[in-house]
């Protein structure tokens, strides 16, 4: 009986996209303004381990290395292509690539399907070179991809912090972005990858690679569609990992734009919805979400109960979050008498001891800690709002119970701490309304 | 007859609070850690235009200001006391201010009705002082006021930045998040007031004060509760600029926190939304929106319709961008067939003509120009999604029509443009789905 869906690319084939001995960059550039430049530059300045090899028939050497007329002229083994050339020469370069032994291919260049019927018929010649040559390949079309853990730079921008997440994305941009806000607050990314046009590799494959990859914890996705329906259904029912799906193209005009970007059915969104609720993938509405719920996810254990205590040095702060966990089904749960009492002695006067417990405005880092520890046994989480320029937060929050981190108006010293939070793998997240909402998605 | 409700702080005494010709810091302080130090030193970096008192029986001189022991001992005029002081000390303190002639104060001080029924007496105190000394009053338990177009920054984190937007906030974080949001990316606000416990001063004064104020374009406003509803009505009725307003307490026990933290009934949320609906008030539901919408409202002219065109280098955003333009009544209309033909000639042959326009990953600054002259008379706006390091993206945008610009994904390149859009005055928003519903404001 034949299997109802293609089957899941091996780990064997994938690694050698996203940790090749060695690397050619086809197409490579001299010129600083072209992908085949920054590419082939961010290779090297990522620190890639193997060999980098330049093709171009023009250029002598490329950033100190000797280029190389074509394929067939590299001495040695080559694990990987990135493709960086116009769209009619990719079919038969991935056919000599083949040939040589070259296990994947990254294909940046775009003028595939995307573009019309012209571009199909090349995307399909591609295929078939791929297939014929038992390669694997990412794109086209695509922005590369990036796995700071090896690492591997066959991207841009450079970025080379390592995390927990793994970023696939049928958009480059959002990809990129993704990366860029993880980068800036020192969290960095596990792979990133970024689609494209999904000609051999789509999001099932990774799905089913990063589920068994050790490097990523949680699986952050953005897509417009899905390629082939049953093998993306296996894909999420076999993955124990949290799944975080923003899937755009959620009204008509949205849809049809998506359709017409990915040339494929982007479907109706009921259907999704469907489906994330069955499989409990953590649906993004946008990408802040997609962000937020994954950091959450990979950096917080899960709830064990919806009791959450909120404790604040500003009272506004904490009103905006009792609002969003009271609607996403957490419990802003009564204090208990006792902890009430023994906070009433150790806490100043003016401290406003309930829940929310507003430690008000002169707050310091030590009374958070006094309050996590008389209030620890009783609840499932404690969100801490430092709302103020407050030092020595990050010294004082620990793990157990869950402590879910927030920090806004606090200017410099918020940035300084947030940095060291996450030095120490604590995530912050920098309004109410987003963290509550993504400790919601831990329950 | 009387009248309905309080009259308005006239202009005169809320000019003493934001425009004061000297001020007097009442606990000024020579300890770094302190408030009363912190205010003091900002007052100074601010570069306020006049004298500046420091207060304290204790010190002989501050930051090289001479120290007077009590307010009667300073020679000069003194406009407005900031006071930074024991509760129980501030009404004989104001009435001392009175006495030599101080026409407003900002009370920093906490201890007052937010602490219980001792707080509450003290407060009441405090009003009675301030009613016989004809004084206006901020707080108490505020974090005071700054107004860099002064300049004066009787406040804390120092931001020096001026811009379009007052910020009036029952919380003193949320107004300090605000502003420190738009200092970091150049904007600045007009005024930013921490109303704190508005046992004077409350949000229908400064709204009628504001919508008079030269420096402002928009009033940004956090509440948890109003003070004086028909005053609250009447400000808001007369008010000619757009109002933002992000109203905390919405859920059951959310509302219940807003009381605790406010002292005074913070009213059911489908009142506030009737209000918001009959008043054209933008209503904010999270920290970001307040910021988002204050920021198009701000620096944006209203649209004269809702046909939209998205122009993208980044397909995937611009589905995103779709999404939220349909959910909030923008149009993203057909491109007419001249303006598709015309635009077929000049960009490159891979880019997707359409609506969405996508102008692919190699798109740069000079084909979002072609695209909005060629359109410009079709559309109410257009978005220009930058989505990808596209420098000189700053140098393309113009103002009519309305362009409104996303930019992500484009790492240092677009931190270097953000600001080089802000300094012309054109805001950025950092994703679709944030432009896009700052974007339906505008409607």
């Amino acid at each position: 009986m034949p299997s109802p869906f293609p089957s899941f690319k091996s780990k064997e084939a994938l690694q050698a996209l996203f940790r090749p001995s060695s690397v050619a960059v086809i197409g490579a550039s001299t010129a600083p303004e072209k992908l085949g430049y920054q590419i082939f530059k961010n290779l090297l300045d990522a620190g890639f381990p193997g060999k980098v090899h330049p093709i171009n028939p023009k250029a002598p050497e490329i950033l100190g290395c000797p280029c190389y007329s074509n394929i067939d002229a590299v001495p040695d083994q080559v694990d990987l292509a990135v493709i960086i050339i116009p769209a009619p020469l990719v079919a038969d370069t991935i056919r000599r690539c083949g040939s040589r032994g070259v296990k994947g291919a990254i294909v940046i260049s775009g003028g595939f399907s995307e573009t019309g019927p012209e571009g199909e018929v090349m995307q399909e010649q591609l295929v078939e070179a791929a297939q014929e040559s038992k390669m694997a390949v990412i794109g086209p079309n695509c922005q590369g991809v990036n796995n700071p853990h090896h690492p591997l730079c066959a991207s841009w921008p450079l970025l080379t912090r390592r995390g927990p997440v793994a970023v696939i994305s049928q958009s480059g941009t959002v990809g990129a972005a993704l990366m860029d806000w993880a980068s800036q607050e020192e969290l960095g990314v596990s792979t990133f990858v970024s689609l494209g046009n999904r000609a051999d590799v789509d999001e099932a494959d990774l799905i089913h690679y990063f589920a068994q990859d050790p490097n990523t914890e949680t699986i952050a996705i953005y897509m417009e569609g899905v390629k082939v329906a049953p093998k993306f259904l296996e894909a999420v029912r076999q993955c124990q990992k949290p799944l975080v799906i923003l899937k755009a193209g959620r009204t008509p005009k949205g849809r049809k734009a998506a359709e017409s970007h990915t040339r494929s059915l982007a479907g109706r969104d009921e259907v999704y919805e469907g489906v994330f609720r069955q499989f409990s993938v953590h649906r993004a509405n946008d990408l802040e979400q997609l962000y937020d719920f994954s950091k959450a996810l990979s950096y917080l254990p899960r709830l064990k109960g919806p009791r959450l205590l909120i404790v604040t040095s500003s009272g506004g702060s904490a009103i905006l979050a009792t609002d969003v966990a009271e609607m996403t089904g957490l419990d802003v749960a009564s204090l208990p008498d006792q902890v009430a009492q023994r906070l009433r002695e150790v806490l100043p006067k003016h401290c406003i001891v309930g829940n929310p417990l507003d430690l008000t405005g002169d707050a310091t880092a030590q009374m958070y800690r006094q309050v996590v520890e008389a209030a620890a046994s009783h609840f499932d989480a404690i969100a801490l709002i430092f709302g103020d320029p407050i030092p020595g937060a990050s010294e004082v929050v620990g793990r157990d119970p869950l402590q879910l981190v927030i920090y806004l108006g606090g200017a410099e010293v918020e940035r300084q701490e947030r940095l060291l939070f996450h030095r120490k793998g604590i995530p912050v997240f920098p309004t109410p309304e987003r963290g509550i909402q993504a400790l919601s998605h831990l329950l």
